[in-house]
Order: structure tokens, then sequence, then C-alpha cells
């Protein structure tokens, strides 16, 4: 574990920054009136990067000043290390406090999506989440799918339903049918629900088949991602050909891409295998993170509720595992391509990662600080997903992600 | 039924092109060394509206230079009725003739992709398929899924896959696990297969609910769609979530969008219902298409053999039902979105629109004209998808949709 980097934009040198000189993470911003900028958060600053490379004093082709950072990553490891090392050096105690010039409060700017998202493939990685939700649908017996131990499960999602953090959620109608209903009715889905889930953002692309270690260098940086799910509607659409519009109103994610090379002194290895995995599944080092992640709760007007507090490094399967796998028929992968972990669900109950976990599918509701029981999100409640890796008095936060529920449209 | 068109491109007026000046279908053509260029097929010629725009004779704010239609479609209804009927007037008999400086003949040109799929769904809305690949999986009694008469069943596929006619095809590697083995392997498929689909392609961007009028109306045109697909990696795989890299390999269409307003006298409405419809999803008139449709399986160096004959007119849901459907969790549509229809096929034995239908899970094998058998595809083999919408004395037709299957890459 490495030190804290100290910086002399000096609100980067408190334990509680979620954006020490270490991490130096890219975003898209905005202040009044003004037009979408890159920028890379340090401190309680924004430094704005696409001013300095039209400035001069940074070249990346013009990459810094496209609005989002697709066309940055398209420029491969390299430019990724060579923009990494410069702003290091420059943001350094001893480095060029002339740059002071570039720095924005985050307090004044609004922060936008920080990529354009090309397509997005949401997984089920989560061993807890899987045996939780198979043992509410067939019993513990039959929990975890026979292919589950075997392959990353994962299915293709909705690119253009991804929204960053801020963004209201209004609350989806779609096709319900309970098990004792005759028909199916159209109305407002009355199970909305989070899935706590970290996203994997990939920087590099590949036209066929790719090793497990070729997806690791090929993945450029991370962040939250809050995969909003209406689990009546769900049920009732996913068989045979499994989730569609239950996913396809918001997938929310934290507007910080966290690079992977800021969170590699917390790299740790997927837990022991079960049952042995296929050569082209092996992991040939620790490819997982140590992220600490939590969920609060904040009904409308209210104070929040931690409902859940959990760590990524409890998944069975890691980011590059899962790309490797996605890439095994050929499919192309692109940048911008995003790839949601699957629910993060610890052992524990108070660990798990979603509303249908954390009240057993609505049997036993939870309840909030302010006294409230909760079994799915209600109007108005506010989710905010958080998460940092700890490092010795510093941490790599990746900013909220949050997102509040607004009622559904009339049918 | 409209008659011919008649015009001075002497080969538009054959009763056997596909492309008369009824059609006037839009693709994307270069010729050798040469760039990508906009073109609009007529008779046997390519008329390049790049270099008519470029010109000065046409002029949509630069949307025919841009090698792609989708500029062109995101500059709405107006101007897509406007181009066609430009270029209906100069290409019909007593129309410009000096125009004949932009025909390129077809023979001399290569055809690529004719737009940027920004996201591709695929639905299941063939009552038929649907019937027969649940009689061979649950029995003929519980062949359709419950949901099957009240959803248009879709799932997302993978964008990055979608290639143009005459792109080979590799057969994909993946996990296999037949019932009777112990634990999975990895390796080529064995029971890799065509879909014969339609595929309709999002013109304008929606991004709420709409009713299946609108979504009609956001329909800029359609293409020949193959998704190619492999069953032995979907048999272990798509349990809970669906199909993943079973359908990731490739999905062709064919280079030319017929447009909506081509197909216009060819509407039909869907089958009688056999239960209601929630009133979301109910047409406000006939909203599918009678074009006829086959597909030729030709071995590596022998002559091709015609394995279906279907027509698209038998499916149970249309393209704007399920866009509608699409909509309803609040999911945004975006110009360029292609939605495949689902596999077509017929009530007959050789109206099937895939060989796991046509030999029966390979029980049933079928025998080429050449005497071979097929179960499912070889190496070598070239599939090609061909449809016609028959007006009376001229077609509008789609060019061939063809793949070649090439050998699985070495694991």
């Amino acid at each position: 574990m490495t030190d804290l980097k100290r910086s002399w934009v000096a609100s980067a040198n408190s334990a509680e920054t979620p954006f020490p000189l270490n991490n130096l993470p890219y975003g898209v911003f905005s202040t009044a009136g003004g037009v979408r900028r890159q920028g890379v958060a340090i401190g309680d600053r924004v430094l704005d990067v696409a001013a300095m490379e039209n400035g001069g004093l940074l070249d990346f082709g013009g990459a810094l000043q496209a609005g989002g950072w697709n066309a940055f990553m398209a420029r491969g490891k390299a430019d990724w290390a060579r923009l990494r090392e410069t702003l290091t050096g420059m943001l350094a105690e001893g480095g060029d406090e002339s740059l002071a010039r570039y720095l924005v409060p985050l307090a004044e700017v609004t922060l936008h999506m920080p990529f354009d998202v090309t397509e997005y493939t949401d997984f089920y990685a989560g061993r807890h989440h899987a045996f939780n939700v198979g043992t509410m649908f067939r019993g513990p017996e039959n929990a975890l799918p026979p292919n589950w131990l075997h392959i990353p499960i994962g299915y293709n999602g909705r690119a253009s339903s991804v929204v960053v953090s801020g963004t209201d959620v209004i609350r989806p109608n779609g096709q319900l049918k309970g098990p004792d209903d005759e028909t199916p009715r159209f109305g407002p889905s009355q199970r909305f629900d989070i899935e706590l889930e970290m996203g994997a953002i990939v920087g590099t692309a590949s036209t066929g088949p790719i090793s497990v270690a070729e997806a690791f260098e090929n993945i450029f940086g991370y962040v939250l991602l809050n995969d909003w799910s209406a689990r009546d509607i769900q049920a009732w659409e996913y068989q045979p050909l499994g989730p569609f519009q239950a996913k396809a109103t918001a997938t929310t994610i934290s507007p910080w891409i966290v690079t992977a090379a800021a969170l590699e002194p917390f790299r740790t290895s997927t837990p022991a295998r079960e049952k042995p995995l296929l050569d082209y599944l092996a992991e040939p080092g620790p490819m997982l993170y140590d992220i600490e992640l939590s969920v609060t709760l904040a009904p409308e007007g209210g104070a929040e509720t931690v409902i859940t507090r959990t760590n990524y490094d409890v998944m069975y399967y890691s980011a590059a595992q899962q790309l490797a796998h996605h890439t095994t028929s050929g499919c192309p992968m692109r940048v911008g391509d995003l790839l949601g972990s699957g629910t993060i669900s610890g052992e524990t109950k108070d660990s798990r990662g979603s509303l249908l976990e954390l009240s057993w599918g609505g049997k036993e509701p939870i309840t909030l600080d302010t006294g409230e029981p909760r079994s799915f999100i209600e109007d108005g409640d506010t989710l905010t997903l958080k998460g940092a890796a700890k490092g010795d008095g510093y941490q790599i936060g990746f900013g909220d992600c949050a997102g509040t529920l607004k009622p559904a449209r009339n049918v």
C-alpha cells in the first residue's frame, strides 16, 4: 500500500478527501452557462485540462478538448500513463503552482457523463447475490444456476439509459402479472429497486477473443454503478430471453472515472474457486480491488440511512475475467464499453446490495433511521452509492452515485 | 398496390430488378481505392448522391456526404420525404438524364454498412418459431411461454457484432456442456445456425414511452437480417439472463435500407390475436408488410439450395409494436437503433427460418440439392437471405444478405 502523495493543492492532502493526488480521476464539468469540459478532480477542485491543452500546457492531439474521455482512451496506454505522470508531477508539492489558475472549485461546477457509453453489459458475478436471489425463487438447494460457477453470466443492457449521478429517475410503467393474476395489466412498477455495482470501462478496443491478462490491460477505469431494476416487470418478462424493460429505465454511474492506475495498490484476488475454471478464465494475478462500498436511502426531505455496507472484493469474477469471456465468441469490444459487475452483496444480511435481498423479497422490510419501513423504493427516495479504496492516510474515492425516484407517468 | 414507376434508367424498368424507381433504397458504396459514399440503388446502378450534394444538386446540410445514413435520418421525416420525392422526379421518365454522370455500375462497387448501428435489440415475435423451439424443449402443450401472447419478447443484442452482407463469419468458440457431460469444456460451436429475420431501423429518436402509431412513424426503413446463433453455447449459458455469447459472433444485414415509404403499398395486418393485447400495444392500422423471403445454403464450391421460403406477414408482432413496447420503461431510443424481428418461420416445415427448426434440433437433417445432409452450418457454407415485396410488374428488393462460415480459431 503506498502512502499519500502530497500536493500543493492543500485540500488534496486530507485523509478525508476522495480526490488526493494518488487518485486524479477523470470527469466532465461545466460552469454556469459554459460548455462541457474535461477535468481532473484534485482535493476540492477540478483541474481544467481542456483549457490546459488549449493553452499548450498539455498535448494529446485535442483529446482533452473533446467534451468526453473516449477520444483520450482511444489514444492508448502510453498516453494514459503520460497524462497521469504529467499531472502527478505538476500537482505534487514542489510542482507548478501557477496552474492554480486552471483550478475550479468543485462546489461551483455541474458534472456530466464522463464518457459516451458505447455499449453496456451487465454481469451477475456476486456469489452471495446469486445465492440470495436463487434461494428466494428456487430454495437454497437449487439457488445457484448450474452454469454459475463456470461462466461469468452476463447479458446486454441498454447504453442509452445510462445516466450520470444526480439525474432523476422516473418510476417505470410496464406489464405486470402476479402469480395469481389471470391476465397482465399495465401500470407503474411496485417493486423498484437498486443494484449496487461497480462499472468497468473498456479503454482499448479488441476484435477477437482476448485473454484475461489482455482484458485487464484493456480496462481504463472504474465507476460506481446503480443498475435500477423493476423486479415485478422482470418477473413477468424475463423468461426465456432475460431481463429487458425491467433494466432499461436507467443505470446511474458516478461522475468520475477512477483509473485502474490509481487503484493499482488495492488489487486483490477473487475468492477461492468452488469449482475449477476453464483455462481461458484463469487469472494470472490479482485483478479484483479492495473497495469499500455503501448505499444510503433518504426519503424526500428526510435524513439518510445507511442501508448496506459491502466490498467489491467479494465478487466471484473480476472485470478482466468478464471482459475475456465477453470476447470468446469473437464479439468486438469498443472504447467506451461499460461492464457492470453484478450486484455486490456480502455474506451478512447488512451487506446485501439490493432491497430485494435486504427486505427478502418484501417479506422483511428494513427500518430506516427515520422509523419508516422500506421494502422497495418509494417516490421521492434518494438512493446514493458511495465507494472508496482506503490507503494509509488517504483514500481513492469515486464521488457519489445518486438518483431520486420521481412518480411514474400517468397511463 | 401501385404499378411500376418508369425511369429513364432502362435497367430499373425490369420486373426482375430489385431496385425499380419505386424502391430507391439507401446504401454506402466505394469504388476501387475510393472512400465510402452514400448512394441510392436504381436498376443496375448506384446514384452517387454524395457527389450530387457536393455538386449542389441536392442540399441536406451535408447529410448525404457523411459516409453513412445516420445524419440524414436525424434530419427528420420532412427531409426523408423531400429526398425521396426529389430523386423520384429526377430519375422518372422525362426527368433529368444528365444525371447519368452520377450513376456507377453496381457491378463495380463494394457495399458497406449503410448506417452505424447505435444499439441492437432482437425480438422473438415469430409465432411458429416460438412454438417450434418451445416444442423441442418443453413439448407442444407448454411450447409457448406464458408471456408470449402478451409481450413482444425481446433482449438486447450486441451492436458491435452487426456486419454487412459479404462479411465472413468465424465459427465461435465457447463454453459447451451437453446434458450428460459432467463439466463444461471450451471449444468450437457444433450447432451454429442462422435466424431469418427482418431488421427495422429507428430513424427518429424518442426519450420516453411512445405509442404504436408514433413508433410506426419513427421507423425509417428495413433490412434483411441474419442473427447467427450458436445453439449449443446458448443452451448452456442462457439461464437465467438470456442469450449472450451465443448471439455475439455476428449479425449480418443486407446492404440497402429499404425505406418504409417504399414498402407503404405492401402494408398488411398482424394475424388475429389469440389473446387480447393490452391497449398500449394495439395497432391503429396495418403495420406489418407482405415481403417474400427465402434462404439458400451453398456448400464451399457447390451449388445453392433453397432451404426455406416464408413471408414477413406471418409475424405476430410488428416492428412498431416492438418499438412501442421497447419504450414502456422510459428507455431512450436513438437514431440508428436496429430492431430484429425475431425468426420468421411459417406454419409449414419448408417455411421454417432456422436450421434448428428445419432439422428439428438435428434429428431430421435436411438434404441439399447436392445430396449432402445438413443439420447445422458446416465450415465453408454460404448462407444467403433474400427478400422482396412483389408489386404488379415490379418488386421492392433488398439485395442479398450473405455470409460464409469460416473455421473456428484454434484454442
